[in-house]
């Protein structure tokens, strides 16, 4: 059922993907910024153009500054393979060198200047590109590539070098891969492999290694962009352009940080429309790591809860392992869409078998128990005494004869089977051959996808090397995990592209009436007092308790009066915070006499504390709910972020919390209620009603509106505790921090 | 500082081994059960013999019944390869069969009467191995096993067989393995390999050939168990024997189902003692996996958190996969102890180094920072805008000459460290060959560990098969995160051992004068009253607040005056739980007028809802503290386990807690408090004082002595909530349930 809605939806893409690239890419090589109307009411774009990178990766003509052909020295050698990859693409090459007349033979021109053509690419391979490319920018060349180092990569000096390059860079109107980079994007590609095939985006060239390497395994690449300090090209653009690119299946990236978080987002979203897997491993699960690697190639990390979250609104796969990464992209990149979600274990033992189910269940693959009818088929050439509900445990002896190939066919006939998994543990020739030639002629027949895990630690055995390999149609994985981890990737990433709506298409463009209410109460630099920050939620048609702020004891026993008894009394002054520790709140006052007691007290102590105060709020006291926390925070990377999670002090320690980038829909703020270990709590537990989960995804979503709406003067704004009451009446911010930036 | 400490006590303990292998072996083979003076309190055995297999693995002479060289039969095939083996091993080979009188050329007999001599071990190639079990007995045979299936992994009729089949194995005197075993113990092992070994116990052959294959990388394979059914011998044995063996550096083991919980820890608390290390990946980590595994072996599996919790407390380094398994236990048997704890991440790029070091780093591994008198000494040799504080990022060119070298042995130089690592992630032969080979040379000249990282997917490379696996020096892994997870496995095993002291020493033997207090309170198959539990936790010197149980309003009300306002009132009775959700408690009762109206309303709504009350309890109001959860459940593996958890509602939801299998120590109680994800708050939040964990760790080990004296009468017991005060002020359990058996 959901097979066939997957498969129409996918054919439907990727034939929208053939007609787009070229047409989707932005006609202005230049247009880098995005239109002044494109934008959301945040000033952030809504929209990225596709650079046409098809020029740089397959130019007809190509610079080479700074070219050698002198013994002994390093340019030398990088022009031999630059002329040797100009020669497989088809590009003429013009060597540069103010000295030289000719190099290997090609004649030589002292200047950019002097080119007898427009070229498409530079290539520079001299210490200071950045008067090199004033030059390329009257030449007119479309793409430079800089290897210099000693960039945004050594520090401060280095940081400032590296922006006036890339000022240089804006000025000329060229698009410049660098500095700080390699030959990775002109290295030799195996050119005999087809089907679709992994693009690759590294900033660190050693780190891409054993993704080029795959094409040793069969595995087809067709691109590699080595984005080094990214003064300009960064990943998000390499993202968007290898999305609109027919012959690629999947995106693989090693990412250390990025530009710009927003550019990102729109690059992923675009994959995401496109249904073009990304799978990325990106540096900065701990502080150290991100320190690192902020300094390796100078850009901001992000905090990784931020990271992570926004990588996963947008469907990018995030790995940990460069292993991952390689066999995650492989599958993504080769198998068609999934006809079902189910997956049958199928192995010679019903020790693999069970071992490698529990692995599976406990990563959250479905495995469906097969029918009794497939079972009793199943039974026709499996002893009885085996079981083959899922897994399916064969015994070994079918193996060797005409029966294994039927098992094979049976199970992957079952319209609940997505995926067959046949983990091989190790290399026993007279059955683990048989059955790996089996699968590979069985896959070659359906249109559901085989996975085989290859468990041999030598890998150097035929049925892996010839057989296993040699199929194009069968993924084969070394490992029980990493097999687990690329099917879940696989399964999630069909799931996720079927039902994708961009959110950039629903990101508010223009200030609601409740944005100019909340600016007018805004302080900038300050933090506004508990009263004001109600008010900021008021204007976003956020609840909050009937109160009322008074300055004498007497105005306080007519307010408690008008909001009605029991109220609480809480100091209320700018700054203020931690109140409940200083003994600056009192709760469930029921008489005249109290709240005047209540009111002394509590100016007393802030007089005592030193506390300045605008008054003491008299407040509405809240039936008992669910307290939440929801919150604003600034990422350095992605700018404000919406948190949602637990409150009270357990949950403090706990830190049981969900993050999103903005723009999100309502999906996403349901999907962030799921991620919190907590959840049953508003399910109701210990007899308590269920909450009012719509009323809390309703506030996240304003929240969110007054994140964008505010921007940046909002530096942080903390809703602790929002009241969630029984479902149907509501939710309720009884207390609030706002700070303006 | 540590590694000398380190470095000395393994070399004792290496030396020790040495000297028990054979001494330690239990005299006589049959002595299976514990000495009667040799058990706990709660008549678990504190010590267990250790099999003397070396007849098993190494015999003198062998008897194969069901010998046969009729072409076209299984067993055919089978008396070929024993008799290859035992031309191996040097044992002399005696055919068995009723009609043959030759086999491959050998004299057969007619049955195990007819034996020329007595035989160390029996190979029964026959259906139903029962009735010659029963003849072998006779003949002095010390050790048999058997092939055939059909038995507990094939239902009840199966399970009915093989207890038949235990007791004939019981009564014969014999040592059996399995039934539903195999010739794994019987292959072609590699003899041209030195050094430490791995000794391989597996529950399913096909999960031990991976382990298995390691020889063909050069990883020495000393012993293969394949334990079946383990209808007699069982994994336990083989640990225990294996860790007596100075050839095995390593125990490596694959273990589906445990016969019983006790023989598994003291097995592995004799490999702690010895200082060998257990691997071993356990199924059942879903409740699905856990059925599975039953299934195929018919054994128990357990509470996976309290076999999780089981292995940690010994010292078994649990891991999932099997390559995980691989490349722990190779490592764990090969590297010498470690002379420090610290950690140098060496590459030729600064983003592997920062890549690696975030994963390592995330996985708790120390990566010290390089002094600067040693980054000094490396910036000889490394430019210095490189980083080489740690990860240390060469750059690229030093590895190409004679700087490659220095600066590896100035790393290792270094007293902060203790392994080194370099991950090499693609192969990139100027440079990846002549590092490897460093690498190598450099590990022959050190006591330290040198480990690679060969992160091509390929494999086949020079450097990978010759330079790096020719070593025996070096520790090469194909991926960051297995070499992460062998290498903490690594450190934490020595960290382990080097403080190990084994609980069944201190384990009480007999009952305590709290124990007979306690019987006299149990009421077998009921709940016992909250009254009567706390009798029983004060019967063990746990506190419980003020309290009578009264049976009228003036009772209560004289009660109220004894024990002090403000008092709580709770119903009691037997069978009574979830008193909070019934109203059945009162708190904060300050007045005589209060305890009489509440009196009146407690008993009628247990009237009223029909509860059987033995009074109402009148008790102390108890200061605020952390409220816990203190606990004991019985495992069908493990018998009682004592559980530690935060209480209160939310926690009831996230169900932190920790678990342990006594006999355990003061040491385990506080690791449990450790590994709480709300550890914090006992620390304070939010401005409270830091509780009282001395007591609360005292609470936890007086209820693992009532779980060890009430043993199985005491089927489970929850005080909830154990109120911990501020530190110095105790515990107090504040309600108790106890259940009977």
């Amino acid at each position: 059922m959901l097979g066939s809605t997957h498969g129409t939806l996918t054919t439907t893409s990727r034939t929208a993907r053939v007609l787009a690239c070229g047409e989707q890419a932005a006609p202005a090589v230049h247009g880098r910024a995005a239109p002044a109307e494109d934008v959301d009411v945040s000033g952030r774009a809504l929209h990225s153009d596709v650079p046409d990178l098809d020029r740089f990766f397959r130019p007809s003509s190509v610079a080479v500054v700074g070219a050698s052909d002198a013994e002994g020295r390093p340019n030398t050698g990088i022009t031999r393979q630059l002329i040797a990859w100009a020669e497989r693409v088809g590009a003429r090459l013009h060597p540069v060198h103010p000295t030289r007349t000719s190099v290997f033979g090609l004649p030589c021109h002292p200047s950019v200047a002097d080119l007898p053509e427009e070229v498409d690419l530079a290539v520079l391979l001299v210490g200071d590109p950045t008067p090199v490319i004033e030059e390329l920018g009257e030449s007119k060349v479309r793409f430079a590539v800089a290897f210099a180092s000693g960039f945004a990569e050594t520090g401060e000096a280095g940081a400032a070098a590296q922006q006036r390059l890339a000022a240089a860079v804006e000025r000329s109107g060229i698009r410049l891969l660098g500095p700080n980079t390699n030959l990775n994007a002109f290295e030799r590609f195996r050119d005999d492999l087809d089907g679709p095939a992994i693009a690759l985006i590294t900033q660190s060239g050693h780190q891409g290694r054993p993704v080029f390497t795959l094409q040793e395994l069969g595995i087809r690449l067709s691109h590699w962009a080595p984005t080094g300090n990214e003064a300009d090209l960064e990943t998000a653009d390499f993202i968007s352009y290898f999305a609109t690119c027919p012959e690629v299946g999947a995106i693989a990236a090693y990412v250390e940080g990025l530009k710009d978080g927003r550019g990102f987002l729109l690059a992923a979203d675009r994959a995401a429309r496109n249904k073009v897997p990304v799978v990325a491993v990106k540096v900065g699960r701990t502080q150290a790591g991100a320190r690192m690697a902020a300094s390796h190639t100078g850009k901001l990390t992000g905090a990784d809860e931020v990271v992570d979250a926004a990588m996963r609104q947008f469907g990018v796969i995030r790995v940990d392992g460069l292993d991952e990464l390689q066999d995650t992209a492989a599958l993504l990149a080769r198998a068609r869409p999934p006809r079902a979600d189910g997956v049958v274990v199928y192995s010679i033992s019903g020790g693999t078998g069970a071992h490698f189910s529990d692995l599976a269940t406990a990563a959250g693959l479905q495995l469906p128990t097969l029918g009794a009818a497939k079972q009793a088929e199943l039974h026709q050439w499996i002893p009885d005494y085996l079981s083959v509900a899922n897994p399916v445990d064969n015994g070994g002896h079918p193996v060797g004869d005409w029966r294994g190939r039927k098992i094979i066919d049976a199970i992957l006939a079952d319209p609940s089977v997505g995926v067959l998994i046949c983990p091989i543990t190790g290399p026993f020739p007279p059955m683990s051959d048989k059955l790996a030639q089996d699968l590979v002629d069985a896959a070659e027949q359906t249109d559901k996808l085989v996975c085989v895990v290859w468990g041999s630690p030598v890998g150097t055995e035929d049925a892996y090397r010839t057989t296993l390999l040699g199929s194009s149609r069968v993924a084969t994985f070394r490992t029980f995990a990493n097999c687990i981890t690329a099917v879940r990737a696989y399964l999630g990433h069909h799931r996720f592209t079927a039902d994708y709506h961009s959110p950039f298409e629903d990101a508010p463009r223009t200030l609601s009436p409740s944005a100019r209410k909340a600016q007018a109460l805004m302080r900038p630099g300050e933090q506004l007092s508990e009263h004001s920050a109600k008010q900021l939620l008021r204007a976003y048609g956020i609840r909050v308790p009937r109160e009322q702020l008074v300055t004498s004891a007497a105005a306080a026993v007519r307010a408690a009066g008008l909001v009605g008894y029991p109220v609480v009394m809480k100091a209320s002054g700018p700054g203020l915070a931690h109140k409940s520790e200083l003994g600056l709140v009192k709760v469930g006052l029921t008489s005249a006499s109290q709240v005047r007691d209540a009111y002394r007290e509590l100016t007393d102590i802030a007089r005592y504390e030193g506390v300045p105060l605008d008054g003491v709020l008299v407040c509405q006291m809240v039936a008992r709910g669910v307290e939440m926390v929801v919150g604003v925070t600034s990422d350095s990377l992605f700018g404000p972020t919406v948190t949602v999670g637990l409150g009270g002090v357990l949950v403090e320690v706990l830190r049981d919390a969900a993050v999103r980038v903005p723009p999100f829909g309502e999906d996403q703020a349901r999907a962030m209620l799921g991620e919190l270990r907590g959840r049953a709590l508003l399910d109701g537990v210990r007899g308590a009603p269920p909450a009012d989960v719509d009323a809390l995804v309703e506030v996240v979503l304003r929240v969110q509106r007054m994140a964008l709406e505010l921007g940046d003067s909002l530096a942080e704004l903390d809703i602790n505790p929002l009241m969630v009451l029984e479902r149907g009446q509501g939710a309720v911010a009884l207390d609030a921090l706002a700070v303006c930036h």
